[in-house]
């Protein structure tokens, strides 16, 4: 039975690819960059975003904002004049805990590709199963707060070690905390060396002109190979 | 196909129901009052368990620990003297999301059912999929922590309305967020209308003798019906 186990899911996995591959062909042919962004819930994704999207230097950014049910983080963002695009996984998708290529397919004649240069795809709040599914997307990077502790590397390793960019989220709040960064830094090294990390404050803005930096780079890499 | 999907799924949460009931007999068999704990990732479960176990009045309580890898939570119990078991589902289960069933089913030889009356299951951090399964438990309750913001009731409905219990954590924190617990509570009644809730901080020990007297009454309801 475990061995049929194993074999379903690297069937969904490789079929998930396939489509993978099918979104990474429509987004190359409209010269989008896609980012895929992930956290655990309110680590900070939504306030991250309206914060650093409106400021992109030179480029234009758009959101596919996913979540199980409502559309509360798209309102958000279109408030702040991002285009964004409501997938939700309650919606013919079961209410999936994560995005898979499916989906982010089934939302791709909803996209206004021709009008951005670079889609962030916000994930559903979640530590495992977003970091198993491949979207098309160019790059992943995260969201840790530190009011999550720092032994979440520990807890959550594949999601930390999918990501080229850890953004460690709500720095304001240190001095109350017990979060200590020394040990955070050490074990994320423990489960994916050396990866580049950002300390922000998406709250006071600390910080986010390096995420910015970042975005605008990853932008430009249009095609580059995942 | 999406037909197909629902079948499967339906399939699955069928064969899930039928060994929770196998697990509720044994746990009745041993007179074990079992609770079902789920929460995001960090928001503070272990800590509330290791602030509020010790010092629970004539009910002695242990701990399956759910988790994807590792067994950080489990050292940090059974350093306070908690009767803790590991439960890994990295380990022969995929790396899966949430508990199920099966994977409880799995511990039970390991548990110490004949030494306890309360059996605390620590789910995986997790919003979503935790909510769908149950695992034999005689109620299910949350921990919601205020640094994830007040709209997490409407991102993640389900959670919220398998729950009997929502405790709101790290209250210490709440003069240095912009967390409205007005709306949160108002949130949180649109989709569990009068939930019971609590409001604690694992960390300096406020509103822990609520929660124990809770567990205290849970306990003393064993055998009553899920």
């Amino acid at each position: 039975m475990h061995r049929t186990k194993v074999r379903v899911v690297e069937d969904v996995l490789d079929a998930n690819n396939t489509i993978a591959r099918a979104n990474r062909g429509d987004f190359d042919r409209h010269d989008v960059t896609v980012l895929n962004l992930m956290s655990a819930p309110g680590a900070g994704k939504t306030t991250l975003l309206e914060k650093a999207l409106p400021g992109l230097e030179g480029v234009r950014a758009g959101v596919l904002e996913g979540d199980v049910a409502g559309s509360l983080d798209a309102d958000r963002l279109a408030a702040v004049h991002v285009p964004v695009t409501q997938l939700n996984t309650d919606a013919g998708f079961g209410g999936e805990c994560h995005l898979d290529a499916n989906m982010v397919r089934s939302a791709l004649p909803a996209l206004p590709l021709a009008d951005i240069d670079l889609l962030v795809i916000e994930n559903v709040g979640n530590l495992v199963c977003p970091a198993e599914f491949r979207v098309g997307e160019d790059a992943r990077a995260m969201v840790s707060s530190v009011t999550e502790g720092e032994d979440k590397p520990l807890k959550y390793p594949l999601m930390f070690r999918a990501c080229e960019l850890v953004i460690v989220n709500k720095i304001d709040l240190l001095e109350h905390l017990d979060f200590d960064m020394e040990k955070f830094d050490y074990h994320l090294d423990g489960v994916h060396p050396g990866v580049q990390r950002m300390l922000v404050s998406a709250r006071t803005g600390e910080g986010l002109d390096e995420v910015r930096e970042w975005l605008v780079r990853l932008a430009s890499r249009t095609g580059a190979p995942a």
